[in-house]
């Protein structure tokens, strides 16, 4: 049917024609030459405007993101788990309804990864929270019968105290000379803003995601401060692949050239890494089956050819959403929270383990302020000659097995006997049921006789804590309300 | 138990001492005035490290990572589905066993994303092939009784003709002008193959992942020609989550400043962007129950703190997966065929749409050698004003609702008669199960009552196929020689 030579001639005439499109790539000449269009690359060309308009721009700001939180400045050094120690620490919080006479009504709320102590509007921020819709007079979490308590985790940069924080010993921000941090630092940082607070015992600990793992930690740690648990979409330990998608988000982000191995606070930050890392994250947070419903298979403009930018909706809708993220949250806040998820694991060795380095890094720093000072420095802190340990001293033995980590778990919340509510979404993929199970089954090996463990159909993937108010909101409120 | 301010006095003086530990990074003043130490990123230095290697050495080239193949050069222009045109075309192909005199023995197989078409070991070249233990005397598919055929598919990079071939036209590679592919053109191409060969009839078409999408096209584009059918761990339409998935490595891909729009043949790799890409992929590829029992929770360093290079066991094997990688495949092939898997959908509206859209650019060309060329490009190709055609004509109805959508998959598998075997793998996430009862349904709802499928528990998840020789094998074994 086709002659070909005379085709390819054919060809050849419409190619040169052709070379007037410009490309402004590399390439350009060859494109030109060839006669061959080169092809369209909208995104790119949006990354780079991007780039120049935050290259004139002022430094980031996160001030901006949320507002109308108090703040609680600790001027105590905080020591962390892995032996780097904060000189002072702002906790950012907000609070809803009224603590009682007798301060037993308070609910402590903890955020997922980048959430902030915005869970609810108020007078002195009226913009929706991320939980909007679970607080409130008569709500899921309400507000008529609790004090309602949500913080803005350390490490975070929306108002406490992260890598994005001045350092008061330079007056420049940590960036990565921020201490390496681990769920249980931003517990006990919550329980002095509780002491603060004048809160002794809550009557729950609630949060999913990362706040999941909080609201355990919670509980193992101060047992008889948390009267009940919630938690939701988290894990007992952190399982490899949830640990390989947060590794793919950090290294795209680490990769950006604008990183500058994270002291990029007076330049242009990474967010292009950012916008990656956000695409990646979002595909494990809402890929259930809503998506089909939502999405199917229906591009932006059926009758054009397909492109490499987003072409198909559930792409535009990812760019979107991770376009929206990328100035909005700090990067170095993103690799040290998602670490600490990575290396969160409630077994008693691990717990144990950093007890005992906390301890050492805290008498250490006590000697110090006599005698001579810390002999090395370790990743972002000052270190306690950690290494130097003998591996006895410094490593508890690990559990091998599968039997001897169920039992380290066990062993881990031996004294989490309040009722305690588990729930886990089929659709999520992050925190699969599997884990939830596991956190449910741990409790009840443990002897806690008061463990609801639930498991929801939900569309909406690990997300659903933050949409489905019918079913994850009812089973909050009556947990929460319900008199056992 | 601390005493704040000598505390603070004594970090301070640690912090001095610490000064003298450099840093590379932007910040390193900012650091030595801090005192404390910033985070070391070993991973970025290397990364860099590679960069100079790169631009000091000689341009990719692909012709090493696989050798000893055939290549069939067929110099008839090849009319894609989207309407591009390759003037002529290359197509890499390898083969073991021997062709029957009466030419009925032969099984092509079809590779993954990524794979060549060395599937098997032979005397021109003894490295194992990526389906090594499935192919040879007496195995899954028996050397013995089959000749068997493997190929490059076009759009790669082992061979046949890809974004990295030299475009005749200009001499220079063809990068971003090349034409966008769709699976249907893969298979296209290789028919032609077999033409070529003399194989008018094959025993079987064989493929799992793309390859499985490939082996479906080809029983529906001609049924006559396929004697039975294999899908593995494939689909019938490409899914939202899918879809997403591969969008984010595009992403990561496209915006390494290295990519320059695909003009990167003289220049130096976007090798970040291609082990970011591959990072994700590999996840998605491999995260089976394998990796709990493989990697766990271990660490690279247990004694050492917690470091945001690769860390954890499954981090460092990510980050070799895709160093491996990053440099052996060529990323504007990547972009395209995992772009043409996006596109895959086996529907009989989408079929058409594409034949008409096929025809009409070959007949405009064949016009073309007569009168006036073609009015206007598209992305990568000579474009026959489908965008000016009336949507009518340029787009079939699509349909809406499950219900339409499914009697159109029936549809475009009504021919599809033939045995066929459709394997599934419970852990595979990027291919879910869900999508390989659905290749099943439509099949038998089309009327096609010799359909096994099997649904596997294996614990590699995607790559399964590329693993499991005793499941997978002996299920693929079983449909190619039974008598029935």
């Amino acid at each position: 049917m086709l002659r070909s030579p005379l085709l390819y001639r054919a060809l050849g005439a419409a190619a040169r024609r052709i070379g007037a499109a410009g490309t402004r790539s590399f390439g350009a000449a060859a494109a030109r030459a060839s006669g061959r269009s080169a092809m369209d690359f909208p995104c790119i060309d949006r990354l780079e405007m991007r780039q120049r308009d935050l290259m004139a721009g002022p430094e980031p700001t996160y001030e901006k993101v949320v507002t109308g939180y108090e703040v609680f400045h600790d001027s105590r050094p905080f020591v962390c788990d892995h032996g780097g120690v904060l000189p002072q620490m702002d906790i950012a919080y907000e609070t809803w309804g009224r603590l009682d006479a007798d301060r037993s009504n308070a609910i402590l709320i903890h955020t997922g990864l980048s959430g902030s102590s915005h869970a609810h509007s108020h007078a002195k921020n009226s913009r929706p929270g991320w939980w909007e819709k679970f607080i409130g007079p008569g709500r899921a979490i309400d507000t008529d019968r609790y004090y309602v308590v949500c913080t803005n985790v350390i490490g975070g940069c929306y108002g406490s105290t992260g890598p994005w924080s001045v350092d008061p010993a330079t007056g420049a921000r940590y960036a990565t000379t921020f201490p390496l941090l681990t769920v249980n630092d931003m517990v006990r940082a919550q329980f002095r803003l509780l002491d603060r607070l004048g809160i002794h015992r809550l009557h729950a600990s609630v949060g999913a995601s990362m706040g999941g793992m909080q609201s355990l930690c919670a509980a193992a740690l101060h047992p008889e401060r948390v009267g009940r648990l919630v938690t939701i979409s988290a894990c007992a330990r952190s399982h490899p692949y949830s640990i390989a998608l947060r590794f793919a988000q950090r290294q795209a982000l680490m990769a950006d050239p604008n990183f500058r191995r994270g002291f990029y606070y007076d330049g242009v930050q990474p967010h292009v890494g950012m916008k990656l890392a956000r695409a990646v994250a979002t595909v494990t947070y809402r890929s259930g089956p809503e998506w089909e419903l939502r999405f199917g298979r229906r591009r932006r403009a059926p009758d054009q050819p397909p492109a490499l930018c987003p072409d198909f909706l559930i792409e535009t809708y990812l760019d979107h959403q991770s376009e929206r993220f990328c100035l909005q949250y700090d990067a170095n806040s993103l690799l040290y929270v998602s670490k600490a998820m990575d290396m969160f694991d409630i077994s008693r060795s691990v717990t144990s383990r950093l007890a005992a380095q906390r301890d050492r890094a805290a008498a250490e720093l006590e000697r110090e302020q006599l005698a001579a000072p810390a002999p090395c420095t370790t990743n972002g802190s000052v270190c306690m000659a950690i290494e130097d340990q003998p591996a006895s001293a410094a490593g508890h033995s690990q559990p091998e097995t599968e039997d001897e980590i169920i039992q380290d778990l066990v062993a881990g919340v031996a004294d989490v006997k309040q009722p305690t509510l588990v729930l886990g979404v089929q659709s999520d993929i992050l925190f699969p049921v599997k884990q939830q199970r596991e956190i449910a089954e741990i409790l009840r090996r443990a002897g806690n006789d008061r463990v609801t463990y639930y498991e929801l159909d939900a569309m909406y993937g690990h997300d659903t804590f933050l949409i489905d108010v019918v079913n994850v909101g009812a089973a909050i409120k009556g947990h929460l309300d319900n008199s056992i």
